[in-house]
């Protein structure tokens, strides 16, 4: 088998067989396909495409190059043969989404282990990992048996992604990243998916984020990786759903790192509002879809339930104690300044790219990798579109160091978009697949 | 300026910018663009494409990456001013296509220079080189001062490139050939002219083959070829034309290296047939292009004359002992079997492929770069499509070491159809750029 020739077969538009994708694969973690090669079959996939067959492929080929996190007992079960049900969470990332911080113990809650395996942010879009970082002493560094101690102990964890686990996605990604060969539906989603099915879930959500604020700018394109994530999911054996939901602006009044977190127990404390109502449909969606509850129904009941009672807080306080984090109230924030409404109305629109900049120009996110976070740095958006406002009301609270954030008002002064007449209503959830 | 952008750009669809194009071809050489970023970048080219402006930039980068061969002062002049007229011709290669041989001492004769640069065979297609090599001693080696001095003493040289030129172009394809991205136009384009270019030449004559034995199988995609190549040759002020010409059989009788090389003596000394009449064509419109004769009526007469007179052999000779060959009548060949018809009729089709692949497997050509060379194994072929035949007549004489050649019925068995009717009549020279 010739690299070039299986390049020249994707270039011309032919669907690769199972051996060849492997041979790909396999020879790009030896070193017997070399990294020209490999970026050139990904330029060719990102314009060529993929079949569901070839990206199932694909997948297990990368899950295929490292470790799978073995399946724990459950406690309660006197033999070892009953498993505990293991579930997972998955986004695609957008302004202020915190739902991770949220979702993890909620679902341990209900009874499920949830080994969730999160990032760190690069440019608009914040890092799961980096957020839980403001909390003083948080660790997200576990071997695979520290892994299994911690969700046995918690039913829940926020970690980083070892070395192990799917090192083919890894490099490639890497690679792609320097090669203008992120953007493919196919190759997104066998990065995504390599890595969750790595950790052996019996079920996954997705949260396919669209609009100014995500990395999918419209619902068509979100819906088409979407139905990808959910068939090549189903297809290599690991049940998979997943909802679009808006990004046109912040998910909740926070962005940032600390102040994300403080949102978050908020949430955990009983808040209403979007960030509330989204959890709670990821979390039954995947409780259904694994088998742990019959219905939405029952679910969601149960879900209230937790959140309501504290239970899901208390979770959080354990999960955090339990990867030595030291938390006491909220998080400190840099010093607050406030821009104000200069006329009454409706907010119309919310700058999601301006927002998510700011934050990044005072050091609250990373321009490249291994950049050093502020993680006090942060912005709350006081309204959603359609909220009315006053003039003189306040739009945004920034926390930032003055020195750095000067030319706020430069930045940020036009980010909320006040207009006499109120924008048409919109809903969080998109859709649901399936349907 | 950000690869990766670049990259994405093109990926998209985009035009690419001078600045753009320039900074990735000097960042390849220099090491501040990747192999993997370049590869991704040759991908996106094959698939999306480049306006003649784009590829007229790249040709014009992979220049700069080397030197170019500065022009001679006319012998014949007593200021330094008159420069000599240098020509040269390009083929993109085809089976028995030996034109270059006869072609460089030919227009030497009509008082131009001549600075060819060939290349060795790869695969189906054999190179000048190699051919020359079959001649004792002959040397294709040569500094940029000795190639001055070859053209002075006889209009003409055959000589390998040398690492001096499009250095960028050396890399490039080096890099292509692995990586899927040879079949392009635009970088097709690029890498021929950007060599070209480095002579320093006042005209060049392209021949673009067309048929089963040649690179380009369709007229449709080498009329592409064709008129990218004339366009940009002529954008970076360099006049070119173009002659499209069949290959659906070998140019002449000969196939493999000695063999040509004694064929192309033969069309010296006056052989007719279709190795003169493309021979002078191309001759006749670089000449004309140049401006070294007023028309082609003119040139063809000339060139017929300096062929019919003995010149050019004179000439070919003198070309062959200043490279230091030896020559003295017809190289020796491998022991000869031959294959006759079984039926009379009349050649209906010469498999081209089949007595490529023969040669190559038999020693003649190469399967690699760097594998040695049989210059004695060849193949005559010795009718043309449409020729009629008799039963039991030679339909090829098959030049080759027995015990290598055990196979040979079993490969060229049937490379030689002959039918009942004869086929209809095709034309060697299929179109001309410009009409």
């Amino acid at each position: 088998m010739l690299a070039s020739s299986i390049i020249v077969k994707k270039r011309d538009g032919g669907e690769l067989a199972d051996d060849e994708i492997h041979f790909m694969v396999d020879g790009f973690c030896s070193g017997n396909v070399a990294d020209y090669q490999m970026s050139a079959l990904t330029m060719a996939i990102c314009l060529r495409g993929m079949t569901a067959r070839e990206t199932t492929t694909l997948t297990q080929a990368m899950l295929g190059s490292g470790d799978r996190l073995p399946k724990t007992a459950d406690q309660d079960s006197d033999s070892g043969n009953n498993r505990r049900v293991r579930v997972d969470k998955h986004s695609t990332g957008g302004l202020g989404d915190k739902v991770s911080l949220i979702l993890a113990p909620l679902l341990a809650t209900c009874g499920v282990d949830v080994p969730m395996v999160s990032g760190r942010g690069l440019g608009l879009t914040g890092g799961t990992l980096d957020k839980l970082e403001s909390i003083e002493g948080f660790q997200v560094e576990y071997s695979a048996e520290k892994t299994t101690e911690l969700l046995k102990d918690v039913g829940a964890c926020i970690i980083t992604a070892s070395d192990r686990i799917a090192p083919a996605d890894r490099r490639l990604y890497a690679l792609r990243d320097v090669t203008g060969t992120v953007e493919s539906v196919p190759l997104i989603t066998a990065s995504i998916l390599s890595k969750k099915l790595a950790a052996s879930l019996d079920a996954l959500v997705m949260d396919v984020k669209v609009g100014s604020g995500a990395f999918m700018k419209s619902e068509a394109d979100a819906m088409e990786l979407a139905k990808s994530i959910v068939s090549v999911g189903n297809a290599a054996g690991m049940p998979t759903t997943a909802i679009l939901s808006d990004m046109d602006q912040p998910l909740g009044e926070a962005v940032g790192n600390a102040i994300e977190v403080n949102e978050s127990i908020e949430v955990l404390q009983g808040k209403p509002g979007e960030i509330r109502e989204l959890t709670i449909a990821l979390c039954a969606d995947v409780l259904v879809n694994c088998g742990q509850y019959d219905s939405q129904e029952i679910a969601t009941k149960k879900l209230i339930e937790m959140l309501d009672s504290g239970q899901a807080m208390e979770r959080f306080e354990k999960l955090v104690s339990r990867q030595s984090g030291k938390l006491s109230g909220p998080l400190p924030l840099a010093p607050a300044t406030e821009i104000t409404a200069s006329t009454g109305g409706f907010v119309n629109r919310v700058d999601c790219q301006s927002i998510g900049e700011a934050i990044v120009s005072w050091g609250g996110g990373r321009r490249k990798a291994g950049d050093a976070i502020d993680h006090q740095v942060g912005i709350r958006v006081h309204h959603r579109i359609g909220d009315p406002v006053e003039s003189g009301q306040t739009l945004l609270t920034i926390h930032s160091h003055p020195a750095d954030a000067k030319d706020y008002a430069t930045r940020l002064g036009d980010a909320i978009e006040v207009t006499e007449q109120a924008p048409p209503k919109r809903s969080l959830i998109l859709s649901r697949l399936p349907a």
